[in-house]
């Protein structure tokens, strides 16, 4: 029920390029849908759905009626990056580039090239999780609004900021910030005390932190390898974990002891 | 230089059921490639390769000989798995299931209904870090040679043993083996007394753990979220990878304090 003109549009935002030419991106999936309906984060170009999805959620749907598009199970899996076309998908605007957020107070990531979209999604989940509310990464990383990177926050892109900037410039502005780095010749993360404001640098999965990164890293940590393991490296977002959860526990267990 | 014949049987090794049928199984990109013909942990079948790539390793290659197939950029473009094609890819034979390794000793890990190849493979490489030998998971758990996962390994599945099995069966022959499990009303795994050997039950991607393991786990824990966290849940290999560096952790620390 969507004309062919509509299909090749969904299609199109598949591209970088036309999710910039329009300014908008798609979210798919019932769950992640539903979360965004409901927290007005962003603004609602289309609800594309299956007749019996509009109909078991028409109470949600109501104040959004002149945005709903019917579409056929044919059509959906047309429009869908899914394996599995879902049967509710969003067009919405982009957010505007949060380019007055702040690293001063709390943590904040900084992502050095991440350019797998799982992997920048689910850094993102992780800050999320960790209560992170800024995330800054390097102009050439991952495109926020890929939808491999929207499905792997699995939300999380609608409350932790995204910046695009470049290190020096970050840097500058917060001169005095402790900037954290995993690097392999780093002190053991476990045995490091860590501070309640801070940058924490996290390199590309290939290459590591950049050269001219590197040499702003006040603490260099690292996640100390067993002496039995095999694997030369930790994924980019497993090691994000295990270092934001260190972190977030360092601070627990000092104030459990004052 | 390859023929219509065997580029059809290459590219029909993207499905689990020829998988089976050869019991081989391909692994793509000089890195993880040269890993392989090095470690001989693997019955190689065959070496597909650029002219360019022979020449190059033609030292490494010498004992190969008789298995190396040269292909055209175009043909490596149509058997791989990767977006952009490698230059080597290697056929295989599936190492014979190790139904015969153990969880008595030391730290194992069991995946209950893991889907997600890149999450799978991602499980096998943090094991191979934090030295865990042994991985169980689930009869209905990704296949081990499927291109993604074993891409995600990093080259564990070398290292790591893998071994399909239901969770009573294992069980059965280990009825006094701690089982840990991640469940949202778990204790904090930072305040947990963690023992040194035992089973670390992870949960599926959508569903967590299955009703009829969790109640064999002995000791529930959880990774606590920030207050100021959105997210529902961590990623599923994320939450292996903060749990097993706990672990490890906890008993290095343990160590430091006698």
């Amino acid at each position: 029920m969507l004309s062919k003109n509509k299909i090749k549009y969904l299609r199109s935002l598949k591209l970088k390029k036309f999710r910039q030419k329009y300014n908008n991106f798609v979210v798919e999936g019932e769950k992640i849908v539903l979360e965004m309906l409901k927290s007005q984060a962003v603004e609602i170009e289309n609800i594309i759905c299956s007749e019996n999805w509009a109909h078991e959620f028409e109470h949600i749907l109501h104040p959004f009626q002149a945005q709903i598009l019917l579409a056929k199970p044919q059509e959906l899996a047309q429009i869908s990056s899914l394996k599995t076309a879902p049967e509710v998908l969003i067009i919405a605007q982009q957010l505007s580039s949060a380019d007055t957020i702040q690293a001063k107070d709390g943590l904040s990531l900084y992502l050095d090239r991440i350019q797998d979209p799982g992997n920048f999604g689910t850094i993102l989940r992780i800050a999320d999780w960790f209560g992170i509310k800024n995330v800054f990464c390097s102009t050439d990383s991952a495109d926020l609004y890929n939808p491999k990177v929207i499905q792997a926050t699995m939300g999380a892109f609608l409350r932790v900021k995204v910046c695009k900037i470049a290190f020096d410039s970050l840097k500058a502005g917060h001169p005095q910030l402790p900037v954290y780095g995993t690097v392999l010749e780093g002190e053991n993360v476990f045995k490091t005390r860590l501070s309640e404001n801070g940058l924490i640098v996290i390199g590309s999965e290939g290459k590591g932190i950049a050269p001219e990164i590197r040499k702003h890293i006040t603490q260099p940590i690292a996640i100390p390898a067993h002496p039995d393991g095999g694997a030369e490296s930790l994924n980019a977002a497993v090691a994000t974990g295990i270092v934001c959860a260190t972190f977030r526990n360092f601070h627990t267990q000092k104030q459990a002891n004052v």
